[in-house]
């Protein structure tokens, strides 16, 4: 069924106790999308300048499950560039800077032809901004939403109004705390669900992740690596594996078709994708790894993180 | 087949963001021959001394799978104390104090009855006490360690010798960090192994545990939880659920008989029982919970695990 993500798509320059990559393709839409489309088709809604370099054009056009009509490329304007620094556990980074460019105007608007979209993922942006997003998908069967520390700490009142409108909410641990004043992260997750979403997913890195639904909790592990030069995106390709996992759920005897997207069991099984597909994300700079990633990678190490969990 | 423990038996003053509790029964050896003996016969070996409350014997004699042969009561001796504040996160805490009275002297000797003994765990203590035990156990078949940042810290070396006579090393996340200047956790469990062990299994409270085998790694989540009251003796539970699940191992269709028990298989499968043994210590002060506990509350919520983490 049809997935639209919204959000940015930038130019990074990021350092890890790995190495270094300067002006490298990035941003959450990018990310998400990547992801997602290894799962089935992605609409994807974001504004660039048009000093984006064709080759990023090119990285977009290799994945095949992304529909790009909706990506805006603004006359004169600066794409987003954010630059990062990662710390020695890669769990912490600092944020070098942070070049708004395009994303600081008016948002970019969602394509007509995008209007019937059913899974809508609104990637980190304003609060206010995913409400505008929101607003143009009036057809939405479940609409999840990231969000980060900058927005609780400065637009907590928007983010509270989206909360009460999507079904489902992603974001990691320290900022599930910072939300809620809650240490424990069960206990976090369900003070979340009392300001509206059905599910929340608190990721937590190397830790894995946790999903507080209102039927239910689920902790799953993350996949145990040493191959770790760059977290950049994992959320975001995390997000993207679980959402485009939902959305393009294909059903077998053994996991028949769920008339409700956003129900426990189906979120549940969508967290094993997003985590796999995080473990790739990290092993490269950038996308370089996703660019690489055939299906049957994602399925051999699916295959994997089962046999690991099997009880 | 035969398991035995050494360690101390103490009484403990514990403070938590749930409250307190003072003067009750703990020490690694109690809780991890309490959380063992849901899974069959379990030798301890400690010391107390002649001021160790018969209450607490009492409680002892609640887990019918202890045998407490092989805990001497020295005379004029004082009983091991340690008072601990656990932080707002639950995670971290500070020692309060530590008098370790009869744990400073002689070590109790294994009884010769135990000299057959095929599992052995050695508590937390000096590393030359640990390796002074597993010379009185000539007949292991599977000798595992724990061991603390102190000895890290102080004991090094006789910490290193202790690595190369033992099959297993059970330690925190922290300390993993400390014992090899590896931050990724994975690494850290691998240069371990460098050190000696066939398998060291890694528990990071909650956010569950890693084992790194020489034929494999396994994350697992912990069990999630609200009910978080006091953590004392998780870690030492958690190796009892461990050690009792690998030397009682009952050999079903789906399980058949390991001719191995240090093998990955074996020993990925027993994380679960640690696991979920764990998951009930922390949900009252001291042995409380233990005390409470049925094998089918076990099973329940070791079927309630399985059902989390099902692929």
């Amino acid at each position: 069924m049809s997935l639209v993500v919204t959000g940015t798509i930038g130019i990074d320059d990021i350092v890890t106790p790995s190495g270094h990559a300067e002006k490298v393709l990035g941003g959450s839409c990018m990310y998400f999308s990547a992801a997602a489309s290894f799962y089935g088709p992605v609409r994807l809604v974001a504004v660039v300048g048009d000093d984006f370099p064709d080759a990023f054009r090119q990285t977009l056009h290799r994945f095949p499950g992304i529909d790009a009509a909706g990506l805006e490329t603004r006359k004169g304007g600066k794409t987003f560039r954010w630059g990062g620094k990662y710390h020695d556990n890669m769990d912490s980074r600092d944020t070098l800077f942070t070049e708004l460019g395009v994303v600081a105007e008016a948002p970019p608007a969602v394509p007509a032809a995008y209007a019937d979209s059913r899974f809508v993922f609104l990637a980190n942006s304003h609060p206010a901004v995913q409400l505008g997003f929101l607003e143009q998908l009036p057809k939405r069967a479940l609409a999840v939403a990231d969000t980060m520390d900058l927005w609780i700490n400065t637009a907590k009142d928007h983010l509270l109004v989206l909360l009460r409108k999507v079904d489902g909410l992603v974001l990691n641990y320290d900022e599930a705390e910072q939300l809620t004043s809650r240490r424990n992260t069960v206990a976090a997750g369900r003070h979340l669900l009392d300001m509206g979403p059905r599910f929340v997913v608190i990721k937590k890195g190397e830790h894995g992740c946790l999903l507080v639904h209102r039927d239910g909790v689920c902790a799953l592990p993350a996949f145990p690596t040493e191959n770790v030069v760059d977290p950049t995106g994992c959320g975001d390709t995390f997000a993207g594996g679980l959402m485009g996992a939902i959305a393009h759920h294909k059903p077998s005897a053994s996991q028949p078709a769920d008339p409700d997207p956003g129900s426990f069991a189906s979120v549940r099984r969508a967290l094993v994708h997003g985590t796999v597909i995080a473990s790739f994300t990290i092993e490269a700079f950038s996308l370089d790894r996703l660019t690489q990633l055939a299906r049957r990678d994602i399925d051999q190490r699916y295959d994997q993180y089962a046999a690991m969990v099997r009880v």
